[in-house]
């Protein structure tokens, strides 16, 4: 029975039915009246999810393009970035700003760690001459499953006058993300993640003084320039030809979250974390992620000693049907990763505990199996 | 009736009803089995319609990011390249060079003639120091429905030693292109073209001189970077999230095209072209490419004197349902195009015929509204 998965990794996520036949509607004239319509009702949908009143733009373009697109557009060769990062994505952003030209100051923090925001404040702080033209910040760190305060880092930036750029790919609909009210400059977020829809498309959004660096910004960009999309937009279009299933789907998507409401959509995904985290301690596993900084969109396990990721990820999909994720980098072989994100439900989340536990068990753990369903049970109110 | 459309634009073009719903599949890990498979026999169908034993790549972009994936991958900024241009899309290609650094230099035809080869060689033979490193060149020129002699142009550029890099986005499939036998370098194709799918996707092939000459390129480039593409293919994954449904209905567009047959494909473009041309005569209208010179995929029309293109366009959409171009540029309000790629049928020819002259008379042409119809008939052997 190889076709029914129960996919939970930190995306591409499920898709519901309503999303994969909103996909499949005959193709219509990109610059075309039926498709300005979509794309003017997902630019609006797109801002109440944002929280923002500024400009958003859709992009033909997985995540990274988006934040190809966040750097490129503001920044210039020879500007100095920092560029904070507690995992895989984040030193993707700030390879991207490297690669264009930018000098690019890194602060890691450590892996299942969050970034500390008074070290933000400290560093900016101590740039009396304003050097400092960005600061680039993964909200949810996907690969450690850890979510930064990204709150917190926008007030340790304010009043140093850098923009902050966000990669909020992971985190958009699965945490609170108020760009104007915490004074976000560019965020980015990914059809594929709490959206519900296939990937293909990307989001970013830009305020009014990214705009504004956006007329002095010299890197290179064709394809990803925030200006021709501008333009294109007022006339409901966009630049070049976009993946015109993936907008249709968007529209459907944004329908859905409407109804759910965005206050509740979170909730869920929080829901969903507390599940997957008692779930696994109770299976005897460890967390990689402080619980205070765990996020909602993906949980990180530590391996179980004498149990390969490999071969627990194998066993999990090939007789059970449960696809998880295993480790990036440097933790690839170290953690395997639970994804709650987009169309998760919580009997879901209970069947994966229940196979996690079986198939544990299975490979030599010692565990009652059951002990991860139970714990979760709890958490949903059994 | 709003639902039912005959879409003749060129691209995206009408898409088969199981390509539709292999795009409807439920989500998958894409870095999972299953999307190896599909990747890998993608990889392997498009080397046969690029009629090449090189590496092709599929990237998650449209079109354009194809052509920027084609200069940023090869070349360095201060390099001197020949840009070839008979209309939009080869300007572009000019323009993406010219922001990534190269120095440019135009080489022009007018709107509506095919590039010479004869002046490309005479441009090449003066080069004595070697000093132009590529040549970008445009199969065939969407904006005008011209198809250049790649053929000759490739001999043309042979013996001295600069890369030939070719846009085929609208060209592949609808016309013989002989990536191997012909001597290209790098070749781009999109999705949204002859090959029937939803826009998402751009494929893009490089001969082993492209790959030495990445080696040495020093254009900046992350998400369109083909050492990383390479470096994932190799585990049948693509580096960033892929468009995931439009991979599957390459997969499945592959199987159509290789029962048709790769020759079957192009004649019909052919024969779906000429019946265009002759039906717009028939009508009294004027073509705007030499029929030498005139493309399989698209043909471009004249203005009737006295009608409006925006007007005609607009009856043809709200009382036929027949959704054709209108003109791009410099020619924007001068023609109109009939798209005849992809799943376009000889029937939906005659029916988009019989609707633009009735259309045409209800716009004040002279014209008897049936003779559009009659001369394709007659291409089509009736």
């Amino acid at each position: 029975m190889q076709e029914k998965q129960l996919l939970l990794i930190p995306g591409p996520t499920p898709v519901p039915q309503s999303i994969l036949l909103a996909g499949a509607r005959p193709m219509v004239n990109h610059r075309g009246p039926e498709f300005k319509a979509a794309l003017d009702e997902c630019t609006q949908g797109l801002k109440r999810v944002f929280q923002t009143s500024h400009e958003v733009f859709i992009l033909t373009a997985s995540g990274t393009g988006g934040l190809e697109a966040a750097v490129v557009n503001v920044l210039s060769p020879g500007d100095l970035v920092l560029s904070v990062s507690i995992g895989v994505f984040g030193d993707r952003f700030a390879n991207i700003a490297s690669i264009y030209g930018a000098k690019v100051e890194k602060l890691d923090f450590e892996m299942g760690k969050a970034a500390d925001a008074r070290k933000i404040k400290a560093r900016l702080d101590a740039d009396g001459e304003k050097g400092i033209k960005a600061v680039l910040v993964t909200h949810n760190e996907t690969s450690t499953g850890v979510t930064n305060d990204l709150a917190a880092i926008a007030r340790a930036v304010q009043g140093h006058g850098a923009l902050l750029v966000v990669d909020a790919i992971s985190s958009l609909l699965a945490m609170d993300c108020q760009m104007d009210a915490w004074g976000v400059d560019v965020l980015v977020a990914g059809a594929q993640k709490g959206f519900m829809i296939p990937p293909g498309l990307c989001f970013i959004a830009i305020s009014d003084r990214a705009s504004a660096a956006m007329e002095q910004a010299r890197m290179p960009r064709f394809y990803f320039d925030l200006k021709q999309a501008r333009r294109y937009l007022q006339e409901g279009q966009t630049p070049w030809t976009p993946a015109v299933p993936q907008v249709f789907q968007l529209q459907e998507a944004l329908k859905l979250l409407e109804q759910e409401g965005l206050q509740s959509c979170v909730a869920r995904h929080a829901r969903l974390a507390a599940a997957a985290r008692e779930g696994a301690k109770a299976l005897g596993l460890q967390l990689l992620a402080d619980e205070s900084v765990a996020s909602n969109a993906v949980t990180a396990v530590r391996r179980p000693e004498g149990i390969e990721v490999a071969a627990l990820r194998r066993l999990l999909l090939q007789k059970y049907g449960v696809v998880l994720a295993g480790g990036q980098g440097a933790l690839r072989n170290d953690i395997f990763r639970i994804g709650h994100l987009g169309l998760v439900s919580e009997t879901d989340m209970l069947a994966c505990l229940a196979a996690l536990g079986m198939a544990l068990k299975e490979l030599g753990w010692q565990c009652d199996p059951g002990t991860g369903v139970a714990a979760a049970q709890k958490v949903f109110g059994g």
